[in-house]
């Protein structure tokens, strides 16, 4: 089959590789027709991690089940499925208490595994024609009758719409709270529409890119250009002097200034400065526990200049991570059948897996327009 | 009244100073019987907090009510209380969601507010022979018939073992848990105590002062001592390579390396290490917002290098600051009164009010058997 | 002044009674410039009460401080206030808990106060020119500054939208689940559009009148007519045989059938067939401790016949009482602030304080249009 | 193999039965070496309920894997494991929520399964040489190397004491918290003293058999004998005046009179008497859908004479039903490894699988000093 495979820094193709199988009973084999480009295919895609070569990429994935393990039960073939992107088997220790994203078996010797990721184990992406979904009982989340029309929405199930919304999750956002986004990437957005979902009061989106402020905006958010103004002192302005009662961090480690340096402890500070005492924060963005190659010296071996006396002082409490897919999925999966949610307003780009080459490029560049593209490789 | 008052870094005196008097109809006036010297009250002995030269010291405080204010319906001239160190209101958006450790009256400008404190508000401590406790029926736990006999134990609930608590519950600590504190201080101590109460398995105590893991041990927790063996690792080897499921933090930024540096980073990152992956932190050693004093320039701005990438890879969360007493005073009491709990295990020295410039002394420099001191003002 | 005092059964009449006057330094006097007619007030007024003849009615009050005692701290002349109808004193042990609606010192020897209501302390209502408000540093919401113009929906805080929101906490309705509402009453209304707000999915509505039921479609609810169809099998067929997620009583013990006979138990055992194993239900409907004038054998004593052998066997769970109005108010209160919500869409009736002994006999005899009647005592 | 039938009422019998057999890919075969009749093995006893002649009996088992089924990847042959009553698929909607007691595809059409046992679907129960485990990887618990010598500890994991910790669960039982258990058999029993591990204050345990009363003393808990005195007024004498903070129901609907009399709501009842208002109850005493031959005439449908009026007055909360054995059977493991617990102080008698039939003849009668039968077939 075909399938986009990393050949080095800023370097995907497609290409023939062998296609997968039904290598346990309880494997199901997924015929691929929408599989998304995720902001954090990138951190291989420039070379800032350890991926190997030759692996397929790809780990927001939806399609149709083409072959059943003997153990496989629920799932049949023809269904119409969503794969969280974390790889869970369903009975480990952390599995069982609801935290898929901490699987102790799927990737034995680390916590947690995902499709086609840097050290997640040893599985292909799906960025491809086919893909084997290992305990498919457990991982797959079988779609509705209307599937097949709003795959597009559906597909935003598999990883950053559940990111979002574990962003509000971890910083406890209630109704008719207020909420401060720093990131309106598609991860960021999607954390403001699920704390516009949960009813919040002021939902405030920090970010710099005019095409993701407008889309901000679009959803009903207030967006905060960082280029014109300070977003502590608007989110304070705006807040009547107190702060957010709550914040999301969706931007990460490779958090960049005005002039393009990264500065890895930009948004976590400047978050601790934009929310109340007392309130809390959701880390989504990725940080990574060591990178060689960071400009900043402390974030070569994993760490930030953390203004802890603050978080302390204020009483702030913060969770943060990899979201559990499966813990939110199916809930949010109803808002899309019902019309209460339609994710794929974010969908710039809808292209054939040939075009995913070049679209890595203009996505990687962080081109006015592209905010989030959609491969089609089965069409 | 006599009092005990700052006179400049490591210099505190008795002196007389004005008697308080009830300034508010809310108010009430309290003999002080017992009150304690607190870890806490040492950042201000050594000069590293901006305290103002002639103020009383002293938070953990417990008496007699010797005078009652017009307004004030629940208390009653010859009730014994002990007064939580948070001064709160009762009826900001803050103390109405129980958080009294961020109320927003008490010291407006800030959230927050205490006796004897830095920036904690105008208010006396209770390390002399009288108290004005205002919103007085809010603040005073009335204690039960055994409290004159039980003082040095009841004393307790004003600060260190609701800080203790907290950690616990900032950790989510439960029934079976493996639980590491770093600190045997006396909040140390008590966050073990806590967990130990709650049903938590191993409990795991690290500090390097021999009297205090002494006591670590005699409460049922497994004492490790640093100055021996990489506490990381032994945590590690005792949970069978998972690492702890919750972490308390009760030691804070003046933290030492074996060589009497300061390295305020060290115990939040070896806390990092030390948890499993999905588990969770209590912060209750302060952490400054700056400290100009500081050996570590990040510390100067009240930053620390924080192994952030691995706090987030490891999917952890994290609560800290002060506790809010009152969340947690009512229900220890009981424990006391019913005789399933006895804090006052800690206490190591009762001394009269004339001898605590002395006591200062010794506490500071961490002298082997100076655990806890209690004063004893109207005796 | 003039006020609306209870006269017998069916019998309420506006009548001179004296002003209200500061009687502690923590009081404060309202003039109440809107004030509703509440279900439950016709509880009293057809005589099913022990309330006193002389007794002025009315717990759901907004109105203009001006008059404060000197120990009231933050409420000032002139303010626009809500008052929640619970009466309590913050700082007992319910109240420090945030449980105001089981007030231990408001009522002493009960727990729980209100405003002109039977059995529920010596407290006149706000059907009146004037109300005095205790503790009322703890007890007023002041409102914001678009108080004047949206009285019609800041006077929903005192009482029937928190009644309606505690529906939905107490059965823990989440984003995404599907919600059951028994009763489409002012409360049902509003619970229903609580469930609405945070997020929920199918949200379904029984009642029988038909301009209540319209009210629940135009929110965005799913009206259900009992006379029309059966409930359980209508919540079954729009669940696809599940049962709802969640289920809410807004009826309370008075519940007819469709000859106009009371049945207890009617709406909780439909409720229990309605809402799925391992579902929770929300009960915020009136039932009394005992009822000597019921026409149901069991009620007079209080009880229902209730399936429990249903509820355990689906494991359900059950929450009842009161709402602590303070525990929801303020939340509220910004989503009326901001736009995002409009509560007094439930009014029908806004008249004077003369026009309410002719507006109780209407709204008792559940006339068509008739849903929720404010009164302006101070136009 | 021999297997303990039920034949009838009050007629069980050890019989020569066909071997189960691994059936599915993930089902494991269990050697049982040590397995408990339960109270509730008691309905089935009676005739009170549709269990058909010829089932084996027994939902609490302990033993070895023998043989595992291909897909089982977890299990190994030589491992022991206790096995929660409750059979889970471990990827329907309701066991990915962790609420394995109401699984949907283990028993299609009901929610629920469960070993022998009544309308719980297909299986035979573990009263046996031998046990058939379907979706094995998710449903043993594998055990310490320290079960083999404390079999008759890790047992009640089974069943039983996650029943008892469910209790307090629902209850919410948390430290500190004044505690009142109507039950002492062995589920009440272990209700009592999970309250205890949980650090709650005085926890009040109320029977009649002096043997249980005796064990519940031995615990530390207060016995309160109802033959002797009125528990409600014991209670409230216990709690000052108060009622306790949290109730637990242990008995279920065949609760009995003084006479003999089957009085279904008398416990319940009870305790919303005796529970504080604001206070919850946990209800893990079973209490059947219908039951046609119940003597009293409500029971026969399901229904009690609830004191609804009582319950909705005092703002209680309550939880009911089959516990989630695996939410609770590992934390609750540590403790016994670790040396806190020992739920083996139950047990009154050690049998072979032939002395059954007349230990549940003995057991029935509830004769003194019969507290738990442990059967052990292998031996």
């Amino acid at each position: 089959m075909k399938g986009l495979v990393y050949n080095g820094p800023r370097d995907v193709r497609i290409a023939e590789v062998s296609d997968p199988r039904i290598e346990k009973e309880t494997d199901v084999l997924v015929k691929i027709t929408t599989t998304n480009i995720c902001g954090s295919d990138l951190h291989m895609y420039e070379g800032r991690t350890s991926v190997e070569k030759g692996k397929v990429l790809g780990h927001e994935n939806l399609g149709q089940v083409i072959a059943v393990g003997k153990a496989v039960e629920r799932v049949k073939v023809g269904d119409w499925v969503c794969l969280p992107f974390n790889i869970a088997c369903g009975f480990c220790k952390n599995c069982e208490q609801g935290m898929t994203q901490a699987c102790l078996n799927a990737n034995p010797g680390s916590a947690g595994a995902a499709y086609g990721y840097a050290e997640m184990g040893p599985y292909n992406g799906g960025q491809a024609e086919l893909l084997r979904v290992p305990y498919a009982d457990f991982n797959c989340l079988v779609l509705p009758p209307d599937a097949i029309e709003k795959q597009n929405d559906y597909v935003m199930l598999a990883d950053i719409w559940p990111t979002g919304w574990h962003a509000t999750e971890l910083a406890g956002v209630k109704t008719g709270d207020s909420v401060v986004v720093y990131g309106a990437g598609p991860v960021g957005l999607l954390a403001a529409y699920s704390a516009l979902i949960k009813g919040a009061g002021d939902v405030m989106v920090v970010d710099r890119h005019p095409d993701r402020l407008k889309l901000a905006e679009q959803i009903g958010a207030i967006p905060i250009d960082d280029t014109k103004e300070d977003p502590v002192e608007t989110v304070m302005k705006l807040t009547k002097g107190e702060g957010a009662d709550r914040g999301c961090e969706c931007v990460g480690w490779q958090c960049h200034d005005h002039g393009g340096h990264e500065v890895p402890n930009d948004t976590m500070n400047k978050l601790v400065r934009s929310v109340r005492a007392t309130g809390a924060l959701g880390v989504v963005g990725v940080f990574m526990p060591e990178d060689p190659k960071a400009q900043d010296p402390l974030m070569k071996h994993g760490q930030i200049a953390f203004d802890f006396g603050a978080f302390f002082s204020k009483n702030l409490r913060m969770g943060s991570g990899q979201t559990p897919v499966k813990a939110y999925n199916r809930l949010l999966s109803r808002l899309i059948e019902s019309g209460k949610a339609k994710p794929s307003f974010l969908v710039s780009h809808e292209l054939s897996l040939e075009q995913a080459p070049d679209a890595y490029k203009h996505f990687d560049a962080r081109e006015n327009g592209w905010t989030k593209v959609v491969l089609k490789p089965a069409a």
